[in-house]
């Protein structure tokens, strides 16, 4: 597509903050029309997701506090990529510190940026079949705090009527395994 | 479910940044096991995402840079929270303002939080139909430069292939539709 005519070039950019998982930028920007504009922009490392189902087709959620909304959410596992990480890689530790369970096939599915307006963060979703579980339980984040879920794709659309699941990444899961299980009949 | 066992109470929390768009604040919590530790999170007034589909079953999408990614991304319509809107003017207006099209119908079919592990951003998405062009086309935003793209639903899939489409909210309203059509066959 006619790129050259929707790019925006950078004159300066700013760094205002570095943290721990995100850093924060502010770009000034030449506009396809000659003017400028600002663009505020997130860094962050990546993430992975992981729909984790067992063989009787429930999916396994993790639900956790969420600091930025107040509030506990009902969510697929996931996590970010620590450096140099193969995203592959992240969605087996992930999967097995907030579930306990080891996939015995694991299958790159999609990647989506989840806010493109303002955040570069690109999150790897992966299916997880063949679930078991370990003898010996993987160490969790010690600041991390999950209660383990095995939800029917029912029980979870349920949960999103009730606002309790509330993320983009698992509305996507639920409805790629609605989808599947249809054209599977 | 047990929320007490999960909540992160706060003990402090630093304003970083308040900006055009977003603002940035790091607070200091305690977690469950009474450690501390740092969240930094990412306000965002919200924003809407609009599934235009034509009489055909057309999907309607834009194609705009986006900075954070530095290239160009070909998404459903969408736009921010102004001040006070009620998310179905935003979706109204936006639609128009991206597409210069307007819905004869305009069904609000879920909301999610885009990024829950650092950003409050929510996302009211709407399916829009009977769809018309307008006399008079409605001024865009002036720092706003958009594509215009009528796709098949098959059309849409390839360029998520390509990762032309790589964001998602897209992924999403992508599914949503294939689902529609297979639950009417």
């Amino acid at each position: 597509m006619k790129k050259h005519q929707l790019e925006e070039t950078t004159i300066a950019s700013k760094s205002i903050y570095k943290g721990r998982i995100i850093s924060l930028q502010v770009d000034e920007v030449n506009l396809p029309n000659g003017k400028t504009s600002t663009r505020e922009i997130i860094k962050h490392p990546g993430a992975v997701a992981v729909i984790p189902v067992t063989n009787e087709g429930k999916i396994i959620m993790v639900e956790q506090y969420r600091k930025a909304m107040e509030k506990a959410l009902v969510e697929i596992p996931a996590g970010k990529l620590e450096k140099g990480e193969d995203p592959l890689e992240t969605a087996k530790r992930e999967l097995e510190e907030e579930t306990g369970l080891q996939a015995g096939q694991m299958t790159k599915i999609i990647s989506f940026y989840t806010s493109p307006g303002f955040a570069d963060e690109l999150v790897y979703v992966y299916l997880a079949t063949d679930l078991t579980t370990p003898e010996k339980r993987l160490e969790v984040d010690e600041d991390e705090f999950v209660e383990v879920l095995e939800l029917s794709i029912e029980e979870a659309k349920k949960l999103v009527e009730e606002e309790r699941i509330h993320d983009a990444k698992t509305a996507y899961a639920i409805q790629y395994l609605e989808l599947l299980q249809l054209k599977q009949k």
